[in-house]
């Protein structure tokens, strides 16, 4: 992800409460109060601009989504996005992702969501994968016990990382596709580097995690 | 596997029992004595025309290895090999792999491969990979606590379809590669399938599974 400065981002973002959440924490086993409704909660991590998101609220009513992105510069086109074409089922978290049980609490949320995650391929950045097991460790807990992790990557390397790390956890794996975009996997929602990836022929591996 | 019907062979596989063993429900718990030694037992399931497991045997003498195969027309080439090259510590089985428990044990296999195996891509074939549900279970039975299953394939479809199965039944994931022979993984003994998919350029991938 390219970091712009974008000075006037922050402003924006405090702007838009509505949009991001503006104190996670205090919504922590509340969420499904704030949406006003009973409807699943999934949260994408690492979301970036926020295409996979608004896309994935749209296409589906019945779902509340939250993406959770860690920079203002990146966060700013996914709030508006959503200034332009309100969701009232979407909302953004600007914090890290580290933090994430602080937002939510064991067991609140049905799906997570690791897409195009940032590959960190030196071994000594490990702990910096979103599939490294300190961060499984803190979506297990947050995870209901029928959750499901849905992870999709053009990264070779760190989808062999992540297989691993999953099944060494205790995860499960299925729906494992080497060639998403020529596999029979339905009702796929293109995230933004998926497409660019996807335009360029470059192959996209996919798996679910389950308990 | 293409079959040619070979109406000596199984003379000379009858004719070697010391290569090919005449009677393996008989030899059931008691390899480690057959072979002299209390060296750890490596079984090749679907071992085709034997150059896996009389390279392996040569390569580690501190093994036993074991090849089942259920074809005459197949197996008579990895007699003739070690009918050439006598390796003690290599031993071959004619028969069907559904049939494994007959001649192991419960634990007392150390590690199973499964080396290019057929996919049968039809959903009605599924019970004739040798990753079904239904062959797990059988490796699970002979191999120690601490056994692993070594698998490589070209097949997309069938590695996609065999993580998912080891996953689900139990089994943990690890030293995955999609890549094989583009990867760090160290020691590979080339299969004779593996030899002509790599020269082709195809892409060979590779899992261990372990309890
Ligand atoms: C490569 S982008 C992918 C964006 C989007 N998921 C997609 O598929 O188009 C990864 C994003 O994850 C964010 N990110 C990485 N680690 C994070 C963390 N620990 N907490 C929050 N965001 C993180 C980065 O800032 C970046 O915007
Ligand atoms: C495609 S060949 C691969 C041979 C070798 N493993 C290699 O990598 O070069 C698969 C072999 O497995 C054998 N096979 C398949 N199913 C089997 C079963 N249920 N029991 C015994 N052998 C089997 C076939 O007869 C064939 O020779």
């Amino acid at each position: 992800m390219r970091l712009r400065n974008k000075p006037w981002a922050s402003k924006v973002i405090v702007g838009n409460p509505q949009i991001v959440e503006p104190n996670p924490k205090e919504c922590r086993g509340k969420w499904n109060e704030i949406f006003g409704n009973d409807n699943p909660i999934h949260v994408e991590v690492g979301t970036g601009k926020g295409k996979f998101v608004t896309r994935t609220g749209e296409a589906h009513p019945e779902w509340n989504v939250i993406g959770v992105e860690k920079y203002d510069s990146v966060i700013i086109t996914g709030v508006e996005r959503l200034q332009e074409n309100p969701q009232p089922n979407v909302k953004l978290i600007k914090e890290d992702v580290q933090e994430l049980t602080m937002f939510f609490a064991p067991k609140e949320i049905d799906r997570i969501y690791i897409n195009f995650t940032d590959p960190w391929p030196k071994n000594r950045h490990e702990k910096r994968r979103l599939t490294y097991e300190g961060f499984l460790k803190l979506y297990d807990e947050v995870l209901k016990d029928n959750g499901e992790i849905h992870m999709k990557t053009d990264n070779q390397g760190l989808f062999e990382y992540s297989l691993e790390s999953f099944s060494r956890f205790g995860f499960k794996l299925k729906n494992i596709s080497l060639d998403l975009h020529r596999s029979d996997i339905q009702g796929n929602i293109m995230t933004e580097y998926e497409e660019r990836f996807n335009q360029r022929g470059i192959k996209i591996f996919r798996v679910e995690a389950y308990k």
